[in-house]
């Protein structure tokens, strides 16, 4: 069954929020995964209602972080733009805000790390409030220099588990983590941390940096089997098809649609 | 000073080994790590010898590894052409053969990491008895579907711990190293395994993937502190450059010799 598909809105870029929602509708996939900027495009009542209307629920609002910057003031602006992301996810009733922390605005990787342990400490009580749950995605270390300081596992767990667990958890994205050798050790110490997980593929030659992910089952990742191993932490919930792929842009929406159920039912789920 | 500088000879990948040598002779570099088939090219008897009468020492030879394959008979052929190698290092007087250790030939981490280590196994008696040392090199996880299921630090000492300090080691490449939150720590265990450091940068963008690397300071690693903490653990070693670019494969020999020598005293020593 694919009840635990939800799409991630990145998968068809080009498509309108409205586009993607009646997407998911007309294929019966019951969950979506919106973007801030769609969203606010459409207005966020609006996208509240239409995503409800067409009987849909929402995974995860993708995306806040990008905590570290080189002045004080900036920093106070990033924490800003967090609160807001959490006031929206909480209008548009998304039980998960993704945290894609941010680089460092220099060389030094310690310092970045500290400003974004500082930053969700700062954005902690609002999320709270707002019962908006912080999802802390490590991303891939190729990704270290120019989008996350957090790049394994095992860093964003250690970085959750500085705040409540029904505050800061983390993100789970198949392409961003297969690689790692502790990969099924550290998944063994999530206990309840787990907010989401993410899959595509792995593709050789990768395709690109940023746009470098492949539909499931294109690539090396053994997805199903870290898909497994997620289950047996306890974590029931839905799982987002994330792709930033040109060529998956660039095609009809429905094509993506029927690949992408063809692919999560080949290898994601059993 | 510059005495530690080894120019690896991929740097100026379409020069001859010949040109290479010459032209570290030229810029007072007293170090160079070759590439296995231009040394064959030229043939091996008188690569030593030209190395030599140049004055300069050989810090390693690139590579051998590539140990997982599909069948019994595939893994052989790749152990028979590491033991190859390791002779070759002999022939030439390298202290250390580099081994790039290679991907899963399929979607199977696990095994294919058994496989390197099986493949270790297999050729270190020869490594001993040819006074030539194996040196393990964890590549960046963004290789890790097409170069080499060794990806960390952590990873590539537990595995050089399986064997005898004077033939195990590691490789430390901060291109390969600089993202990981465990580095000074795992660096801190090192404890007379580090049989190489090599050095480069990662601009932002990245300019490829397997090209992707550039010259010391134009990027974002902490080259310096890294090669601190690397003299810490009692490494005194050659400190090779080595930078797979397009543009600096372009550019005459000459140039590539004064910038990495500037980029060198301005970037990597004190």
């Amino acid at each position: 069954m694919i009840e635990r598909l939800s799409f991630n809105q990145i998968t068809s870029k080009r498509a309108s929020l409205r586009e993607s929602v009646e997407a998911c509708a007309r294929h019966g996939v019951g969950w979506i995964a919106p973007w801030r900027e769609p969203a606010a495009e459409l207005g966020l009542k609006e996208s509240a209602r239409l995503i409800r209307d067409c009987g849909l629920r929402i995974s995860s609002l993708c995306r806040g972080g990008f905590f570290p910057a080189p002045s004080e003031s900036e920093r106070r602006a990033r924490i800003d733009d967090n609160l807001r992301a959490i006031d929206e996810a909480a209008e548009l009733g998304a039980p998960t805000l993704v945290l894609v922390c941010g680089p460092a605005p220099d060389r030094d990787l310690d310092a970045a790390r500290a400003m974004v342990a500082r930053g969700i400490e700062q954005i902690a009580d609002r999320a709270r409030q707002q019962r908006v749950r912080l999802g802390i995605e490590p991303l891939h270390p190729m990704f270290a220099a120019d989008r996350s300081v957090i790049v394994t596992l095992s860093q964003a767990l250690d970085l959750a588990a500085q705040f409540d667990p029904a505050v800061a958890g983390v993100i789970l994205d198949v392409f961003h983590l297969w690689w790692d050798p502790r990969l099924y050790t550290e998944l063994r110490r999530t206990s309840g941390r787990i907010f989401g997980l993410h899959v595509s593929d792995w593709a050789v030659p990768l395709p690109g940096i940023v746009t470098g992910r492949s539909m499931m089952g294109e690539g090396v990742i053994e997805i199903r089997r870290i898909r497994r191993a997620v289950d047996e932490t306890g974590y029931t919930g839905p799982i987002e098809v994330e792709i930033m792929n040109e060529k998956i842009w660039a095609q009809p929406i429905d094509a993506t649609f029927y690949q992408m159920i063809e692919a999560f039912r080949a290898f994601v789920i059993d």
